[in-house]
């Protein structure tokens, strides 16, 4: 069968490589083999290929933080899951064809779920719903702010806050992508400068404003932190900019701003293993019900893995990049 | 009688005053007259007459964030206090002999309190003690970090912390200051670099520090954030190197690092009547008990205003600066 693996750190597209490997044998009491439809190709996977991102130490190694498949074998002490069940893999290494895998890194989800949208699931989508959820209680009529909202992270906050009765102010770098964070329903869209939150002010008035959500850093989170009502919190969840976080003492001492910072897996690290179902139950029916969905650009299959990391690293896309291990899927 | 004003923004000692006034007539319904027997010049009188902080938008005005004096009448409406009575004078224009304000804007103290040490308990005493207490909720045998020990909020957290059995990280600017931190009964004393993490940590070990506080913004508030134990917090409550505080995501992201800002103004302006004359009553036993005395260097007549300025004004002291408008207090 047919896996992804990386031989060195360094640009995705050349130490990547399709190889051929055993298939898993029978699994053990506690494990589930599974056929991967579907894995997609995220920013934390090109991050971690070029090694700014914590990763392996011992290499060649596997990849892939998302995919979803079907369980084709279940082991002797495995109750819960049957042949033909399609399951989120949580682990790191789903470029691959077929995966063997403790029973207790999947998680059962809705068969007629579409399987690239399970794909795109396990990541961005909770990232948004438990920022929205986790710091600020907010009510119908509020607003949020993000920044680099042309991305699946925002698209998700813009389509969850807006099923919420919640308003986004929704920030981005180039005038160019405005029109497309606008056609998604964000209620204003602003190209980032040091003037953001003037521009704000003029666009919401005096509107409650209490949460601001920031993947960029540096300065564009001091715009964002000067754009939060009194008392408001910025989280941070990305470093785009490559910079230290700002904030002015006084946005800290005289305006009460907080600084707090988002990450998925110390989320999920910390949640039982019930709550993190529940977090995925709720996923999976914002996917059925249309409020949350992720544009897909192109799949692949796994030996075109150099084409198709070459794709995902380009910056203008419609949409996401997947590999289809077990063929396309319509 | 004599009080203090200033006619234009600028250097404290070239552009403030000792002008003679008439003295304040009979006080209002709900109003008191004290006689100040010392009021302290802060660092945050120094920026405000500087423009650097916000003040008065009519000149010229009176001064003076801090003072504490004896009450000489009472308007008719005013039952809770008496003539005689030792009052923290919590308005904004103390730097005078004779003041008369509304009953609710002082608050009466112990009879027998230092005046010296009472005329600098409203700002740096509260401030310390309500950073301790309000953000984290510390054990004894918990370590707290500081950066800008050398001054009088950083002696108190020292002596504040030692009281409750916490230790303290007490971080300084130059190896001068050194064994003044130290000898107040610092658990730790180190001179602030990009390493201090490394420094603090082979310090004390992998002991719990779950908080930090931050008077100097830009690097330094990094410095701290580095410092702190996984989830820790760091309160902002300065801004010294006139740069924003910076938090890498790494900190803010994978260790869950929060930034917050403490001002006393926003603080006390929630606060219930009864909740400020609770805070105050604990500063009062602090002072009494001698767990916390802030040292005096000089004390000067209204008269001397340009002289006890330029002393203020002065970076290497061992001590405070005030004035003593009745005369001086042994």
């Amino acid at each position: 069968m047919k896996a992804i693996e990386f031989d060195r750190y360094g640009p995705p597209h050349e130490v990547c490589h399709c190889i051929e490997v055993a298939e898993p044998g029978a699994p053990g009491p506690d494990e589930v083999i599974v056929a991967v439809e579907a894995c997609s190709i995220n920013p934390a996977d090109l991050l971690l290929i070029e090694g700014r991102y914590p990763g392996p130490k011992q290499l060649p190694a596997r990849l892939g933080i998302e995919g979803v498949g079907r369980v084709t074998a279940t082991g002797s002490g495995v109750g819960h899951l049957d042949t033909g069940q399609r399951v989120l893999l949580l682990g790191r290494t789903n470029w691959t064809e077929t995966i063997c895998t403790a029973a207790n890194n999947v998680i059962a989800i809705d068969q007629n779920i579409d399987p690239l949208q399970a794909a795109m699931m396990k990541v961005n989508p909770p990232t948004a719903m438990l920022m929205l959820s986790n710091y600020i209680d907010l009510a119908p009529g509020d607003w949020v702010i993000q920044n680099a909202s042309n991305s699946a992270v925002g698209y998700h906050v813009i389509r969850l806050a807006r099923a919420r009765g919640i308003h986004t102010v929704s920030v981005v770098r180039r005038q160019s992508a405005v029109a497309t964070v606008a056609a998604l329903g964000a209620d204003l869209v602003l190209v980032d400068d040091e003037n953001l939150a003037e521009k704000v002010r003029s666009g919401i008035g005096d509107a409650n404003l209490p949460l601001a959500l920031d993947a960029i850093g540096g300065a564009a989170c001091l715009h964002l932190a000067q754009s939060l009502s009194i008392g408001g919190t910025v989280v941070n969840y990305g470093f785009l900019s490559g910079e230290p976080c700002m904030i002015t003492p006084t946005e800290t001492i005289v305006r009460d701003i907080t600084l707090r910072g988002f990450w998925l897996a110390n989320h999920l690290g910390k949640a039982t293993r019930q709550g993190i179902e529940a977090i995925f139950t709720e996923v999976t029916s914002l996917i059925r019900d249309g409020t949350i969905a992720a544009p897909v650009e192109a799949t692949y299959g796994l030996d075109e893995v150099k084409t198709a990391l070459a794709h995902a690293g380009r910056g203008e896309r419609s949409g996401k990049i997947l590999f289809t291990p077990g063929g396309p899927i319509a």
